[in-house]
């Protein structure tokens, strides 16, 4: 694995490369995403069965063929064996009680004057929710994406998920059963997106699209936002993981894995003031590697974008994480607590030796959708909220109007706005109305 | 103004073109944008100056001159005349009381093995705010923008502004300081935004931009979404008023003009089951129109994009009005409350006779930055919690990791996700580790 030391003078250098997030030109997919999304707009269902034959070798003569009725949802949930059914029923009963502790609720106050302001809280009508097909199909993502919409209220959840070659995988259906999902549609790709956002004969459109995929989904939501919300424009999956040496170099290893097996973009840094430590886990990595079945794209993954970085102390370690702000965020220390409030950006934080990631991809309970490549700036993991609308209240009484008006009224005339001022100035004579 | 009725046999096609959201191509703005955002991350400052002479005729020699010191800020404030200043800090102090009832806080909870879950919340550290310049300058859009980026602890708002012709507004300056702005550049359009998300020699980069601004900062805005936060790519203003019949014809005209007023592509929209207050609506707009200096624009605005429909009755209006998810919705009925319920999208309702939009554009609390354009449906008022994030905590106990590590290793072997499963199993011994 690449080493880097923040002592060494081309450190800065190295690192800002390691964690440029900007994504290399890509005209082709967008102009490819483009125009599929113009065919699906004026075509429709048409359109979105040809791409599907064409892209993801599917044998489907019509959309029919392509939406899978419920029933069969909820038998490939009745046929899965009884360890991996409990796993997965664990999973999701985990995942709604989280997003039941995050749901937003109604609020209100009154003012001096006795007006009412606060917001009231209505979920998403119709949520559309991409799940990938295919080799990277992931029952876990179907759960981390359509419990929270169920748990917000959502009337219609509508999921996508392509079939390369007509193959489905069953768990994803049960997982699907599970989690509420009311339509499930075999269809991928900036076809499916556009499909969700503008409807065709057959897919209703939604108000919101999310869920992973490939560089096409992603550049596909990104070019329907607005049209539709979206909770992010997701990129390759990253952990960091902050060790003071206290743990086992191991499991630090295995951690490393488990983000590098994700794919051959994933990232996966590790930050230690203590060089023995970086030593043991580099050691380990060489002689776990072999055992795991996914060597190959670990290898790949740790080589292109994996690094141990020396620092000279745990708060420089958590100064470098601040600038990674990274997706997972593993404090590989016995007293994680005691680093927590210096911890400005990330999106999900592991607590400790116990706590690896794996926990909060499957069934610890926050979701694991969260943001990557430096996003976590600026944004959250997905949650119940993401499938909730605010609406702002306001109530003026008769008492309150005439408090407010002239306030309104003089800040109107200051920016020219006159019938805005004028509007306010009639609800001012409390007698009147 | 235009007349509709939901009985009529046209009418389906009618209210389709009245409320599409979909804005007409615009790929010579797009291309434009992309130029000068590429520009301005190659070229930074000069590149910034340049774009601002030609576009805002501003005679600046260099970045030095676009800058006004916070000194200027304060001394703006310092100069108001008493009575705009006070209603300047009123809507102020009431803007950040609402956003203070809206903070996001942390929370956790223990399982029944030990784990804590939960999140913490942190401020974004730097915000980048637009506010419109020159002839649309509005002090109202200044303290609606930063202050919640203040409430929420943001370390450095950074404001931009454009100045056509050299000319700055001085209650925009006033506003600014009053709402904590740190740094403020005279600079607008994509150059502004292409600036703030990538930063330049003297313009520091951000981690968030929120604020209106024209076409070009709309899509300025929504092609640096993803290096950046953004809160949503505003459209025009609307407002829907829901009217019984019970109130003023009058208010209902002024609080339509008040929207017309905004700029000819602004929509105001009167739905009643009261034939005969519909047409005293449309009286009152032809008695008032004359009055108002802002009447051009009014007229136009009607012409283009205003209706007056009559429904069957209220529940038909909310119903419609649930398909056109106004921005600004006015309850104008004696009991607002028992219409709140079937409210579904909205991004702020204005409760009864004496709510107008105008308080809840300046003064009342709630933000007057609101989902346009049917974005209702899936997007909220800004507020606080668009200048925090919410930090997913999981931390694992011994008892707690035995408990999930199996769950977890079931369902990532399920995955093929081999290293997941074993970075899961290592944590289930109790007593190791």
């Amino acid at each position: 694995m690449r080493r880097l030391d923040s002592h060494a003078a081309d450190f800065e250098s190295r690192f800002e490369t390691l964690i440029d997030s900007d994504t290399p030109a890509q005209a082709e997919i967008d102009s490819r995403v483009a125009a599929i999304i113009a065919d699906v707009r004026a075509r429709g269902d048409s359109a979105v069965v040809e791409y599907t034959r064409e892209l993801d070798r599917h044998p489907a003569a019509d959309m029919d063929v392509l939406e899978i009725a419920p029933a069969r949802l909820t038998a490939a949930l009745e046929a899965m064996p009884a360890k991996p059914r409990a796993a997965l029923e664990t999973a999701a009963a985990r995942i709604r009680s989280y997003a039941e502790s995050q749901k937003l609720e109604a609020h209100a106050y009154e003012d001096e004057y006795g007006n009412r302001l606060g917001q009231v809280i209505r979920p998403i009508e119709r949520a559309g929710v991409y799940a990938p097909g295919g080799k990277a199909a992931y029952p876990s993502s179907v759960l981390m994406n359509a419990l929270p919409a169920q748990v917000a209220g959502v009337s219609e959840i509508i999921m996508v998920s392509p079939a390369p070659g007509g193959e489905v995988n069953d768990w994803v259906l049960a997982a699907a059963a599970l989690a509420g999902v009311d339509r499930f549609f075999t269809i991928g790709g900036a076809q499916a997106v556009a499909a969700l956002a503008y409807g065709t004969q057959s897919v209703p459109c939604v108000d919101k699209i999310v869920g992973p995929g490939n560089a096409y989904v992603a550049e596909a939501k990104r070019q329907v936002f607005g049209r539709v919300g979206i909770e992010s424009v997701a990129g390759p999956s990253e952990v960091l993981i902050l060790a003071d040496g206290s743990g086992d170099p191991e499991w630090a290893a295995l951690d490393l894995f488990a983000q590098a097996e994700h794919g051959e973009d994933s990232r996966a840094l590790l930050i230690s003031p203590d060089n023995d430590f970086l030593g043991a886990v580099e050691a380990a990595v060489e002689r776990l590697l072999e055992e795991q079945p996914r060597r190959d794209i670990i290898r790949a993954s740790l080589a292109n974008h994996g690094a141990l970085i020396a620092v000279a102390d745990m708060a420089e370690a958590v100064a470098l994480s601040n600038r990674i702000a990274p997706e997972h965020l593993e404090l590989a220390v016995d007293n994680p607590d005691a680093l927590l409030d210096a911890i400005e950006h990330a999106g999900a934080i592991f607590m400790g030796h116990r706590t690896p990631e794996a926990f909060g991809d499957y069934c610890a309970g926050p979701n694991h959708v969260l943001p990557t490549g430096r996003t976590a700036r600026f944004s959250s993991a997905l949650g119940v909220y993401d499938f909730q609308k605010r609406l702002s209240i306001i109530h003026a009484s008769a008492r309150g109007a005439a408090a407010l008006a002239p306030v309104a009224e003089e800040l109107a005339l200051g920016e020219g706005l006159h019938a805005h001022a004028a509007s306010a100035r009639v609800r001012a004579n409390e007698t009147r109305g």
